[in-house]
């Protein structure tokens, strides 16, 4: 066998450890796979002392100079935020090596860039690890369906918020106690705001976009809302028409109305779905990806969507690859955004809505609600309506409407006399 | 762009059609990812009168001549079995083809020489529709994983018989009934035998455990069972045991007894598996995977199995990779048998055993029955006893030993005077 491949390793927190001793405990088969050995040149870390497991000759604080060294093929980056690694990558790049990140905000923010930076220096720029730990995703998106036309790509991309409502379904806590209880078993961090706002999400729904429908997607592109506001009421009533919450990460081709381009709408928001989708069952902190494309159907994906081992696993896949294609002396296949569509406005998504309200119950309120429905051009599909003496529900579930109609709706129906209180308001996804 | 690839389709039925469909189809898209067009060179098919869909200069006869023309760059073999495709794709191979197939039996069979033929002329051998359909599963398992040891794959792969197994599990049906239904419906072909006795599953088996233990394992390695004497009781047994039954395709490292190898068992058989199993879910003509990685824990792929959209986008998906290397003037990676693992028997391999007897309501014979299973050497894990008058019902649930040692265990109990029938045996998986 010729000379070792020889990796950089930026940063050595959780994954970047399991990265490191996977490398070691498992190279013998490695090298197999790739036909050369792959040897750890250095580990960038900002306290060497906080190391004592990396051989110290290893161990720098100059990761630049690292990462640009003459005699590393590939660098594995897995700092996390967008500087100082977003110059890192590129360094790299200049400097003619193949790079692996797990960086969804880098990748999220700069994907164009840094393909480009790929591109024009003939490297690799692979990053399985940054949606979905370890599920193999992105190359199934970019390779697996590249002769089928993608329609929708749904996923369950954060573990955090999913145990979160996993649990308020469970045990019908509101969202700040659920919170809690996954602040206190590690599922959260102490600032959660990255998770339960949705940014986390939305950063994988922007590379899930990116890839799928052969477009430049970014975070800023995605319509974004989180899981706080979320109660236990609406959980209640999912139950109460067969659904369950999720904070799903939605990419889809859409039909522009006349006249307008096609396009791609991508989006992040809770939403009921029937407990009978496949994305349904998926509990705790795992994750799932959705796919309907035209010619394979449906498919889904499944498995752990964090954790330094499963992380570690994803970005040693792209590491044999990118190592394989380092000793073919090519690159691999890069995104292609040559399809350049159009991403359209939240407003003009076409959603479907289910609305809980409280209403008195005496004759001509349900005309007078249907009726606000109508005027904003939105078709009503279920409603039933539970009267209680003087009061009555009426739970509501929509056909697809542009959202801003079914927006609108909810704001008139919230100023309507009849109309005591909207209980719940939360879009449905998945319904047949 | 420059010139176009030229593709040869070996065969055009179901699958062959969908995939000529989508070739026009999708021709721009396929080009701008490809970076050339794909053109195709020509059709070869037995009868060219029951082809007027397709061009008549495209069509011929002599699939030898297409396979190896010198203007042909890539070829897609959709004829299934053994011969002619065999030679028809060593032949192309030979003549420097790039090679796409659906083939699941010829894999299965002669997957090594294929693939050694591939790699002496340099050019690319893929098949990710050979099994499971649509499901990207055969490029995650060569290329995400190639960074992680696989513990098991465990898949149905087979839709006629998982819709045949669902279909007794929701009406109490016997194989016999769901099976005439499954052949109304066309779910089943006239001549079941391949699905039913599991040759089907067995050829997938042996190429799934083939790529995720880089060890050659053909279709005569793995041990096969098939579903049809699967019973109505063992169907209702499993639902007691709140399981259900599936027909499994297992491929599992194996640690040997002391002083014996590790190695792989591979086997296809129904078994019960718990309902809160990812896999209990999957139902009708579905298909699934569930990988457990050291690294990566628990995946699962899920999708479409069969049929000629979803089966051509297996092939496109391939068809897309091997003209991306074809443009860069590589081949990509190829398997590696470099492990060499042992195929151990079904006797060595350690299963869990569902026993349901009729016993004689009388003191002792709990007793016997324990001693049976104990002589063999036989844990059990859970028993229930129901008295039914003169008689009573046990159900044993074991844990795991050599297979070899409950199948003795069962045969001997079969004798035994005080039980009056043995009423049910199902191995068990996925138990914790």
């Amino acid at each position: 066998m010729s000379d070792s491949l020889k990796v950089a390793l930026l940063g050595c927190g959780t994954v970047g450890g399991a990265v490191l001793r996977l490398l070691s405990e498992q190279s013998d088969d490695l090298a197999a796979r790739v036909g050369r050995r792959i040897e750890v040149a250095g580990v960038a870390v900002r306290r060497p002392d906080r190391h004592p497991e990396v051989p110290a000759d290893l161990l720098t604080t100059d990761a630049h100079a690292l990462a640009t060294r003459g005699d590393v093929d590939l660098v594995v980056e897995v700092i996390g935020g967008i500087e100082p690694a977003r110059s890192l990558l590129l360094a790299a790049i200049g400097a003619g090596k193949s790079v692996v990140s797990a960086n969804k905000a880098l990748l999220a923010e700069d994907g164009v860039a840094l393909h480009a930076a790929a591109g024009a220096a003939g490297v690799d720029l692979y990053y399985e690890a940054a949606v979905a730990g370890a599920i193999p995703l992105l190359r199934p998106l970019r390779e697996s369906l590249a002769g089928d036309q993608l329609r929708r790509v749904v996923g369950i991309v954060n573990g955090t918020t999913n145990y979160i409502l996993s649990r308020m379904a469970e045990t019908g806590a509101g969202f700040g106690e659920a919170l809690a209880e996954a602040t206190e078993l590690g599922y959260a961090e102490a600032d959660p705001t990255a998770d339960v706002d949705g940014f986390d999400a939305a950063a994988k729904a922007a590379i899930l976009a990116s890839l799928a429908f052969h477009t430049p997607v970014t975070a800023s592109d995605v319509h974004r809302e989180g899981i706080s506001a979320v109660s236990a009421t609406d959980v209640a009533r999912a139950a109460e028409i067969g659904c369950t919450v999720k904070l799903l990460a939605i990419c889809e081709r859409v039909t522009g109305a006349a006249g307008a381009d096609d396009g791609v709408a991508v989006r992040v928001h809770p939403a009921m779905i029937p407990t009978t989708h496949p994305l349904a069952a998926v509990g705790g902190a795992f994750n799932a990806v959705f796919v309907e494309a035209e010619a394979a159907g449906e498919l889904m994906f499944y498995g752990q969507g964090a954790g330094g081992e499963p992380t570690a696993s994803a970005v040693l896949g792209d590491l044999v690859a990118v190592a394989r294609n380092r000793v073919a002396g090519v690159a691999g296949p890069g995104t292609t955004g040559y399809a350049g569509l159009t991403v359209r406005p939240m407003a003009d998504t076409p959603t479907r809505y289910h609305v809980s309200l409280d209403v008195a119950d005496k004759p001509g309120v349900l005309a007078t609600v249907a009726q606000e429905f109508a005027a904003q051009g939105v078709s009503i599909a279920t409603v039933r309506q539970d009267g209680r003496g003087a009061d009555a529900t009426l739970v509501i579930v929509t056909h697809r409407a542009p959202d801003a109609a079914l927006a609108t709706t909810v704001a008139r129906l919230r100023e309507m006399p009849a109309v005591r209180g909207v209980t719940s308001v939360l879009r449905v996804e998945g319904l047949a």
